[in-house]
């Protein structure tokens, strides 16, 4: 497996379906937002992500082998169809962002898919009870049809760059003829693996936005469940990339492998 | 030579294969378990793999020329065959446990294997007479199985990530269409080369699993007979990676090459 | 996205063209110096370079995601036709230099271009009134030929290489049949994030060498019209660059992507 | 440019050719070396080698821009034809001593070279009149062949591994078909660019066993010649790879670029 790949697992036909994406980051905020959304709606798995930039150990859960991966799922709404995407990790790998961001589009793009809305945390530093949402886009035309949902399109004054596959996935999707907005949760950056408000937040103007109706009410209840298992990822791939960036101690470091 | 590739020697037909894979790593649990079952059964040369992602230099070994490599070995058995897989290696580039476990189940692939078995050591940090033998697999029907072997397959009390070869190629296997199961010996951890102790209580179960009846008399013998060879190149591989790692001091690194 | 693309915007017949290449550097010399004579001479937007090796962060500019990018301009002379590249910023990765460098010339070489000049600065940690310029070529009959102009073809008292794309472009152009010309302006080092003075003593040679007429005097205000963007962009790759070389702080990178 | 490249200059038909190898390490003995081979016998050019894991910056050399490169030459010999390689540098790149081993060697192959030669040096940490050589090969063959040449076939006391292109070279070799032989000259490691009685101990020692008969009383003179060139590349190298691996300096290494 020399590089990203997608093991497809249906082929659904699709109507104008809008890719959703929330992968780890800043608070959990996008992976716990779409997760969320997929366990509501019962939204069906369409493919699997593998990565060779994803870091190079399997988890065991639940006493089985889990390897880190990303996953598509699909749902069907009334007007339009949606696809999202989830998953354990982000890569390591300052170019891989680019590479895993390539397959994610050229994928969607088989389902004609031509919009693309990232979700991710942006770090106050305060604690606030009314989590605020930015949002930024590649098109004025999307700020236009979106500034009245609440979402504030003046993100410059708490972020200046988005980092990662939800900032380079926007940015690649023009490049693929679609038009991407990310939407970011306000969070306070203290050590939290999840933070369910700012989730909520997102949710709420993300669902006017795309025509979506769920119950956001068990949403806390939910982040609890997937509070475990986030948090033994995080600290697997903390370990993981210490390991790869420290200088090796004698007779330790290849030890480790195997 | 930019990618790894595997040099066949053999082209047998072989009698719906196991793939037993033990490479280096912590205790050289199952470096020296499969070398043991290699020797023993006069297992014929299979092939040979080499990988740009192993280090990049040459072991002078019995004063000749001896290149980085793993090696497959077949060996005819009475209702099934087997291919194993040993090394003096495993790559250090998180990427390259992708690609190598790729081109290893792609490879077996071609003789039917639908199984692979990776062995492995644990550390518990305590030294025991009885080594315990934990597994964990791809698949909960190959737990069912296997549950009543001996085999723990509740490791996640001492175990939370297979790193390297060992578990990216089972976690692999589920996408090549094969079933997956890694054994890791119990190993003290602390800094020995070879834990012949821990290889033993491995054989054992694996010898139960796959129906082979190897003599494990003479295990220990062989493996003091290994260990040089195994101390110097475990030695030359931590000199070469503190190197990559380390910074330049001036005048040094360049005239290190070559 | 695997490796770097240049998307075509047009695709004119150009007159025998001479590529001009000012990208981010020292004293920002070169992008400077070539985005001002893009501005003036209201160039056509010929193209667009992205790549993996770029930042893997999209930055938030006026409210808009920019994608970090190089970008081809294209002007029509009376003798003959010009090709300017500019751009946010150069890779971080040394081989990448190679492979940017080869498309550039590839993507070229389409419109005939037989000549490439590069836009550097070199530092000497003095302020001078006039700045002198540099010169160093590929060929000894490219410097008979400028001898004249006031360019010092003697560099090797200031300089001994030149670092990234503008010098890789010189080298590799002579492999594409092109003969190259790399200009360097003298610039104090001191922290500036751009050089006016540098660039306006480059682009008087410049304008002698290749026949262009732009009116220098704007150049002064036009630099801090470009002054804010750039120095952002700076700080942006710089502190990227911190990131990915440093080590991990628990709890602290993964939660820094996206 | 994405991967090495080897731009032919001629096409000879070439009888029996061996390939004599000699890049920089230890005490430059196998550049030195091979480099006075190629001047004294008038050897032609035969191609250039270019990879983009050499350093990311062009040399000024006399005034003009010199790229990082190796060198193909060819000399008719009496009974049999020489392939010389030698050049500015090693790859920096653990990997790319593969990629470009294979090159080289997939190049030479269709000249039908069978056999492969590399020079280099071993350090002792003592100062001697005779520096003693040391051989070591792919075959036993090779071995008993050359064993009355004076050359020590048991190089085990003093070297156990040959780091870079000169053993990546010979042990790729004999996956190409190709016999190999490493020569290593003796030389004190002390802080000195060149050594010179190294050389010539490993070119005594090497045209008694390929046939050629050099006058040797010019080496000196020669290697004094080629000091200051390889001391320049030397110090430059250096100084790139300390700044590839150094951390970040803020607002410094990216101003370095161009």
């Amino acid at each position: 497996m020399k590089e990203t790949v997608i093991i497809e697992l249906e082929k659904p036909k699709l109507k104008n379906p809008v890719l959703i994406v929330g992968l780890p980051g800043k608070g959990n905020v996008g992976r716990v937002a779409v997760g969320y959304l997929v366990h509501q709606l019962g939204a069906r798995k369409l493919a699997e992500l593998y990565s060779p930039f994803f870091f190079h150990f399997v988890m065991i859960h639940e006493n089985l082998i889990h390897m880190l991966r990303n996953e598509f799922y699909y749902h069907r709404g009334d007007k339009r169809d949606f696809i999202f995407l989830i998953g354990d990790c982000q890569t390591y790998d300052p170019k891989a962002h680019y590479e895993i961001s390539g397959k994610i589009l050229e994928y969607v793009a088989k389902f004609g898919c031509k919009e693309v809305i990232t979700i991710a945390g942006f770090e106050t530093g305060r604690i606030v009870e009314k989590p605020s949402v930015l949002g930024t886009a590649t098109d004025e035309e999307i700020v236009k049809k979106f500034e009245k949902s609440g979402i504030d399109f003046d993100p410059s004054k708490h972020v200046s760059t988005i980092v990662g596959t939800a900032g380079i996935l926007i940015g690649l999707s023009k490049l693929y003829g679609m038009k991407g907005l990310c939407l970011l949760g306000e969070t306070s950056g203290f050590p939290i693996v999840t933070d369910p408000n700012a989730a909520e937040a997102v949710l709420e103007k993300l669902q006017k936005i795309v025509g979506l109706k769920v119950d956001l009410k068990k949403l806390k209840e939910k982040v609890k469940e997937m509070h475990a298992f986030i948090r033994k990822l995080e600290t697997l791939q903390e370990e993981a990339m210490r390991m790869m960036k420290s200088k090796v101690k004698k007779s330790e470091e290849l030890k480790y492998i195997g």
